[in-house]
């Protein structure tokens, strides 16, 4: 088994793709903070180019390939935040991308896909969609880029930690939504892993504690740490695209189970009314996935020390007009 | 006549004020900038405190005030972002905020003012609560705080100038909407104005172009510029309730015929697709009132030069919820 990333691994990383990114902002948000009794802050990856934190994995993956692999050309799967991200990735590095989506795929993610210059191939279910981009990886020579499970994701949703660990220095609770695990895994790998290892004696005396949070429909790093192995869903329904991959991460989930305290769950009810307060109050336009950490705030899924420094992940922020007028309609008022 | 405002002033505002708001973000918005040939950067005050850039002129108005004015407390008006601005300034002071808003005023904003703790009357038309504000600042002894016109809030916009110049140094264009015109008279003095005279020969060799732009229908700045002297308008007629005061303020019509280069005019569906462009594209929740300039780049209202770095300022994200909803179904999709 290979061993997990260091300080340097994450070091390098974050240099190859920062420089191209935005560096988000870090907003406190007190409407949420002063109900739960601790400073919240969101970090704001929908702010992120291609409006999701997908950008930093997908860019690391492309460039570390080899020439000969980049000229060949990549290909992925994903429901939407990884195409877009892969498909940018490629538009920036000259590489061919194929991107194959589920059917089911939100429109707005395809048509954004199609418009950073990816080829895009519609194709079933989830699972059925990861088939066909191994097939075609096997048949046209394209190298598969995994959506999440790899060292180079990981390596690139690191550089996210790094810099929460910056803006927010010392003792902190971050908060993280959970689909395959990719983010999760580079965040408590960068900040809580091989980054608390790498840093002096001061530094080292800071606890960071990372939470997971899934949906209630697609709970698979939930039942992968009740059974001990990464695990894998037979059927996901959940409001939240991004966080139902048919699977959990495998290295993703060993990340998980050194580093992250735990994994919450929260409902579909519970993420559109965080979607409606994130509108509301933070004036952020979040998607179901992208606002699964702040309902588990709202809603009490996980633990709160009074005072101590929260920072919930904000993913992304690609959603089809009709959601965010779902949640604005539908969105439980947080009273 | 008074002298306007030197630069030491407004760093004198500044320091007063920005200790306890938030520096919001400078957010690249390159879907906008590649379409006009210029990159265009949002200056976010939708993410400021209270949701809008009016808490730096109130803030700094009510700090401005004496130990016995404070104690008796004060009295404003507005439509509501300067409301609710002067109510949070209040209660961080401890100081007695009645505010006097017009009976069309938004639900949201006036639920918001009272929910900071002022005291809320609803009152006829925009020029009926000015003159209601102006009794009850005679009759119950509360200083009146003008929601535009007046210095304090004109150094406590200043704020807003400095930062993006600090975050954007050298030759920009900066793109403001105009209500009254306290924003766009402390951006200019602070920038083109006093703030240029006060820095070293290096800065002073850069250029600073300012724009404003108001609605068509409530276009104060526009005719006080064409007449010669601030303008009172009969009636306005807009979707950006916060552009639609009754006339232009004096001294800032001051600031704006000395440093501003020219008042462009949007049209309301404009407004609303400028809305849309920045829910669905910069992920961010704008109000009509703060997506004006934006809505003149896209449309051409200001000039633009190949290449010259723009800030549109994105005044507030403050806005009912069916005004959203109507903004993402009726706003024009920007091709």
């Amino acid at each position: 088994m290979n061993a997990l990333l260091d300080g340097k691994d994450f070091e390098n990383a974050r240099r190859r793709v920062t420089p191209v990114l935005h560096r988000t902002p870090v907003l406190s948000f007190r409407t949420l903070g002063d109900r739960i009794g601790a400073p919240v802050w969101l970090k704001c990856e929908n702010l992120q180019k291609t409006g999701s934190f997908k950008v930093r994995g997908a860019l690391n993956s492309i460039t570390c390939l080899g020439d000969r692999e980049r000229a060949r050309g990549v290909v992925t799967i994903s429901a939407g935040n990884h195409a877009q991200a892969v498909a940018w990735a490629a538009q920036r590095t000259g590489t061919r991308a194929v991107v194959v989506m589920p059917e089911r795929a939100s429109r707005t993610k395809v048509a954004a896909t199609i418009g950073y210059g990816a080829e895009v191939v519609l194709h079933g279910t989830a699972a059925d969609a990861f088939r066909e981009a191994g097939r075609r990886a096997e048949e046209d020579g394209l190298t598969f880029l995994h959506p999440f499970d790899s060292a180079a994701v990981i390596a690139g949703h690191g550089s996210t930690g790094l810099e929460i660990d910056e803006d927010l220095p010392g003792d902190k609770t971050i908060v993280v939504p959970v689909g395959g695990g990719g983010q999760i895994a580079g965040i408590a790998g960068a900040v809580a892993g091989a980054g608390a290892h790498a840093k002096g004696p001061a530094d080292r005396a800071s606890t960071v504690r990372i939470f997971g949070v899934e949906p209630e429909g697609a709970p698979c790093m939930r039942r992968s740490l009740d059974q001990g192995r990464a695990a894998r869903l037979d059927a996901t329904d959940t409001i939240a695209d991004g966080l139902a991959p048919p699977m959990a991460g495998k290295l993703n989930y060993r990340y998980v189970a050194e580093f992250v305290e735990d994994v919450a769950l929260v409902a579909d009810a519970e993420i559109l009314a965080a979607m409606r307060l994130l509108l509301t109050r933070a004036k952020l336009v979040v998607e179901p996935s992208g606002a699964a950490a702040v309902a588990a705030l709202m809603y009490g899924r996980v633990p709160v020390e009074r005072g101590r420094t929260i920072v919930a992940l904000v993913t992304g922020g690609n959603v089809d007009d009709d959601l965010l007028v779902r949640a604005l309609r539908e969105g439980a008022p947080w009273p």
